[in-house]
C-alpha cells in the first residue's frame, strides 16, 4: 500500500494530539507532517504559572520536535490552502520563498486568534495571554509598573501603575488575575515605597457570573476566594473602550489603569476566514467525522471548528464540542482514528465524547474543581491540577524538575527580574479627551501624527512670556524637533476630544528622514512655517541632556 | 554626625560589592542608593551557559532589590552627572522627565559598552554576548537556524546557516564557542535533515593564542579540546568586515555563516567618554584609592576605571587593576571602606591586589582553571568552576535549584524552544558585490533605500519577455510595492559593489506611509515614472499570497 501524506497545520491540543496518534497508528500507511508557526507546544493552562514565575517558562513549553519524535515537524506560516490542487502554502525558513506542501489528508488546527477590534483602544493597550510571549510581556510589564512606581511621588501616575485590571473571567482570566496578584503580592516587600492598600485588581466580566464552565456553588466559591484576596470581582460589565491610561466600563464607569490584560475576544484566524470553507460563529463546520463537507481529504478539530455531537445539530451550543483542551485532544486521537480507517477503507466514527470536568486554579494553593460529578474547592482541588499537569509533562526529569521547583516555590524569594524590550518603532496610542500626551520638561522619544480627533500644543517661554497654540486634527503632526535632535519638549500637547495619534520612534524617524531628503526639507519647512521661532526655546539645562547621536554606518 | 548621601551608578560587579559593602558598614553614616538601568545583577560568565540552555535564565541573573535589601534601587538610565552641583541626571519610570539626584559621594562604575564601530558591518550583523537579552537572543537564534537548514536544499543557504562563528578568544569567547556547540551537538538529534558533519564552528582570535590572561600550556589544552570538540580554531587573524551572509577576516578569507558572535570591542559607554574627565584607554583615571582627581566626592571602579596598583604607573598594563569581575569586588569592597573612611576623618587605604588565578569552562564537563598557582584541566577544573558559581548563589534554595538543574541536564533533553522575535522596523543592511538582495518569488517584507553603493534591479516577464533593468545609487530606493500591497518579488536586486541598504518593514512603512499623504503620492509618482508598466507584472498565483492587510485604528 502506498504511504499517504497527512498534513497536520496547527500545534495545538487537537493538532498535536491528532499527530501524536497518526505516529503511533500510522506507522506503514500514512507520512505525517506537523506545521506549526512555533517549534514548540504551549500548554496553555500554565501561561498564568508563567507570568507570575512561578514555574519557568521552559516548563511551560514543549518542543514539537521532542513530543512527535517520529514523525517531520516544519517551522512555518500557513498562507493559503488550494484544496483543488491539494496543497499547502508555506513560508519558512530565511529565505521567504513561499513552498507548496503536497497532502492527501489535510488536518486544519489552527485554533483561534484574539480579535479586539470591537473595543476601541483594546488592541492597542492590552496585554493578551495566548503564547509563551504574552506571559513574558505580562510579568516584565507588572514588574516595570512596580519600579515605576516605586520611584514617583505622583498621586495619578501611582495609581495607573498599582492598578491591575482583566477583562475576561474564564479560566484564562481567573488564573491570570489570581497568579498576577500572587507575583504583585509577593514582590513588593522589595519595593519599599509601595504600600500594600496603593494596590487594586479587577476582574470584569460581562456575563453575570464568573467561570461559566463551572456549577454556580463552585464559581461563588472562586469567586468568595478572590474577593478574599483583594481582587474586585465585577460582573454583568463589559469594557468599552481602552487607552494608555485606563479602562472604560460599559456602565461608564472608567478605571485608571496602566495595565489591562484582555482574555476575551476570541475569534477565528484570518486565514480560517480565507479558506472559503462554511462557518458558523467563527467556525468551520464539519461533519459528525470531522470531515469538512465538499473538500476531499480535508478535516478540522479543536478550537478551529464546529463539530456536531449529535445527528441534527441545531442552534445550541451544546449540540457541538466545546473549546477546550480536553475536547480538542479527544478529537485528535478520533480524527486520527478516522484517518487511518479512511486509508484503510474501513468504516468511520463520529466523535462523542462527555467532559470529564473542570479544573481552575486560583492561586494562594487554592483551586476549585468539577471532575467526574464531584465538586471540589480549596487545597486539595489544587493539589490535583498540580498533579494532572505534572501527568502531563513527558519524561520523568521534566516531571521531578517541575516539582522540586513548586516545591521550593514557597521558600524562593520571587524572580522580579525585569528583561526590558524595545516597543514597536511605529504604534497607535489611543487618548480620551482631557489627556497630556506630553507636557514640558520630558525627554522626546519620538514624533506624532494625528489619525483621529483634535489635539492642542501650548508653548510658554517663561522668559519672554510668549504664548503660542496650535490645534492639530487628522493628517497634522506634531513632535518634528525629534529631527533636530533637540533633547526636552518645551510644549504641552492634550487631547481636545478622543483621539488616537500614530507614534514613530526617534530612531526609526531619524533613520527614515537621512534616507529621504524630500521628508527632511519637508519637515524643516514645515517646523519654520509653523511654529516660526516658537519652538526653538528650550528648557534650562537641556544642552546636558543631548540624546545620543546614532553613528552613521 | 548627618548621613551623607552615596550613589552608585552601575550595577555590574564593581558597584554591587561597593553598594553591599556600604550597605553593611555604613548603616548610621551613609545612605546609599545604586541606580542601574536593569533591575538585575548579571552573572556574566555564565551567560554562555544560558545560551545553551544549560541553566535556566533565571539563574544567571539575580534582581538587584534582593542582593541590596537595605538600599534604595532606582531603576533608572544615567543621562548626565553634573559634578558642580553634585548631582546625577536620571530618566526613569513611564513619564520620561529627567530627575536631578543629589550626593555627596558618588561612585562611578558603569563598566564598559561594545563598541564594533571599526568593523564595517560587525555592529549590524554581529551578536554581542553583554547581558541576558543577548543569551537569549544567542539561543533563540542558533535553534532558529537549526530550524530553517532542516526545510532547505540549497546547498549555501545551508552552509550559512549551519556554521557558527565567534569573534575573539578570552574567557566570554571561548566559554560562548563550546557552549553553543553543546547545545548545537544536543538538538541535532531531532532534525533529522541536518547530517552532523554539515555543522562548522569556528574561534577566531586575533592574537597569537586564546586565554592571553592564561598560562600558555593550559591555553594550549583548551585550545586541544577545542578541536577535540571540532571547533577550528583560527588565531592570529582578525575580523574586517561582516554582512548577513558572511564574516570577512583579515587574511581575506571569508567565512559564509548566519551567525558572527562578537566578544570585542570593549570600549567606554558613551555617557562615560562625555564626562570630560581624565582617561586613558578608555578608562578613567583614578588614584591609588580610587578618587577622581580635580572631582570631590567621586569615585571609580570597575572595568570604567583604570586604578593603578603601584605610585608611580607607566606604559605597562600591569601597572594597573586588570578588568576582571575579581578585581571588581575586590574594588568594590575597598572602595566602601575608603568612603567610610572618608565620612569618619580616617585614612584611606591605597587599592591592592593579586589575582588569585582564572578559571574558564571549555563544555563537555571540561574546564582550566589556574587557581593560587596551582594548574587544573579537565573535569575536576569543571567541578570548580561549577562549584564557585554555587557558592556565589545568594540562599540555599536557589543553590540547591541550581544543582538539581545541572544534575539533571544529562538526562533531561535540551531545550530547543525557540520564542521568535520581532526584528527592529528599521536596520542597516550590509552587502558584499554579488550578494542578491531579494529574488523573484520572495514574499515582500518591506522596502530598501541605498545608504552605500550601488544596486542592480532586474525584472524578466517570462510572459511577454519584456526586460527592466536599472541601478540603484545612495538616496535612491526601491521595493515600493509595499505601498501598493502585492505580494510577491518579480525582480532580481544585486549589489554590484559593496554597499549598504536600510531596510523599513512593511508594516511600519505603511502605517507611515498612510499618515503623511505626501509619502504616498510621492511614492505612486516615482513608480509610476520609473518603472511604467515594468513593476505590475506580477507572479503566476501571487494573487493567493495577498499580506494580511492592517484594520486601520
Amino acid at each position: 500500500m502506498e504511504k499517504k501524506k497527512v498534513l497536520v497545520i496547527g500545534g495545538g491540543f487537537g493538532g498535536v494530539f491528532a499527530a501524536k496518534a497518526l505516529e503511533r497508528q500510522g506507522r506503514g500507511k500514512a507520512e505525517v507532517e506537523l506545521v506549526n508557526a512555533n517549534n514548540y507546544f504551549v500548554f496553555q493552562p500554565l501561561l498564568p504559572e508563567v507570568a507570575a514565575s512561578s514555574i519557568h517558562s521552559a516548563d511551560a513549553v514543549v518542543p514539537l520536535r521532542q513530543l512527535l519524535r517520529r514523525l517531520q515537524v516544519r517551522q512555518a506560516e500557513v498562507m493559503g490552502i488550494d484544496f483543488a490542487k491539494k496543497t499547502v502554502t508555506v513560508v519558512q525558513g530565511t529565505r521567504r520563498i513561499p513552498v507548496d506542501l503536497p497532502y492527501d489528508e489535510l488536518v486544519i488546527a489552527l485554533g483561534t486568534s484574539v480579535d479586539l477590534n470591537r473595543f476601541p483602544g483594546l488592541p492597542e493597550h492590552a496585554l493578551t495571554m495566548k503564547d509563551l510571549a504574552d506571559a513574558h510581556r505580562l510579568r516584565t510589564h507588572v514588574i516595570g509598573c512596580l519600579e515605576a512606581a516605586d520611584v514617583t511621588d505622583e498621586p495619578d501616575v501611582r495609581q495607573q501603575l498599582l492598578t491591575f485590571v482583566v477583562v475576561g473571567a474564564g479560566f484564562s482570566g481567573v488564573e491570570t488575575v489570581a497568579e498576577t496578584r500572587e507575583l504583585v503580592r509577593r514582590a513588593l516587600k522589595y519595593y519599599s515605597n509601595i504600600k500594600p492598600e496603593e494596590i487594586r485588581f479587577y476582574l470584569v466580566e460581562y456575563a453575570k457570573r464568573i467561570l461559566p464552565s463551572f456549577p454556580a456553588d463552585l464559581a461563588e466559591y472562586a469567586t468568595r476566594r478572590l474577593q478574599i484576596h483583594g481582587i474586585e470581582v465585577l460582573t454583568g460589565v463589559g469594557t468599552k473602550s481602552a487607552t494608555g491610561t485606563g479602562v472604560e466600563l460599559t456602565d461608564g464607569r472608567i478605571i485608571p489603569t496602566s495595565t489591562i490584560v484582555a482574555t476575551i475576544g476570541n475569534g477565528p484566524q484570518r486565514l480560517v476566514e480565507s479558506l472559503g470553507l462554511d462557518m458558523q460563529w467563527g467556525r468551520i463546520k464539519t461533519d459528525r467525522f470531522m470531515r469538512v463537507p465538499g473538500r476531499e481529504g480535508v478535516w478540522a478539530l479543536g478550537d478551529a471548528a464546529l463539530i456536531p455531537l449529535i445527528e441534527t445539530p441545531g442552534e445550541d451550543p451544546a449540540d457541538y464540542a466545546t473549546q477546550t483542551a480536553q475536547f480538542a485532544v479527544r478529537e485528535g486521537k478520533q480524527l486520527a482514528d478516522n484517518i487511518i480507517a479512511k486509508i484503510e477503507g474501513k468504516e468511520l466514527t463520529p466523535f462523542a465524547y462527555t467532559s470529564k470536568g473542570s479544573l481552575a486554579s486560583l492561586g494562594m494553593s487554592k483551586a476549585v474543581a468539577d471532575v467526574y460529578g464531584i465538586k471540589l474547592s480549596g487545597t486539595l482541588a489544587w493539589l490535583l491540577w498540580r498533579g494532572f499537569y505534572l501527568s502531563f509533562l513527558p519524561g520523568f526529569a521534566a516531571k521531578f524538575r517541575v516539582g522540586v521547583t513548586w516545591l521550593l516555590n514557597s521558600v524562593m524569594p520571587p524572580n522580579i527580574v525585569q528583561i526590558q524590550s524595545t516597543p514597536p518603532a511605529t504604534r497607535y496610542i489611543h487618548y480620551r479627551k482631557g489627556d497630556k500626551v506630553f507636557e514640558p520638561g520630558m525627554l522626546i522619544d519620538g514624533f506624532y501624527t494625528v489619525t483621529k480627533g483634535t489635539f492642542r500644543l501650548t508653548i510658554d517661554n517663561p522668559e519672554t512670556g510668549e504664548h503660542f497654540e496650535k490645534v492639530f486634527a487628522p493628517g497634522d503632526h506634531f513632535g518634528e524637533r525629534v529631527l533636530l535632535r533637540s533633547a526636552l519638549r518645551t510644549g504641552l500637547v492634550v487631547a481636545l476630544e478622543d483621539g488616537i495619534l500614530l507614534f514613530i520612534a526617534q530612531k526609526d524617524f531619524t533613520r527614515l528622514a537621512r534616507a529621504f531628503p524630500i521628508l527632511e526639507s519637508y519637515f524643516k519647512d514645515y517646523i519654520e512655517r509653523t511654529f516660526g521661532g516658537a519652538d526653538k526655546s528650550f528648557a534650562p539645562g537641556s544642552a546636558n541632556h543631548k540624546h545620543e547621536l546614532e553613528t552613521s554606518p
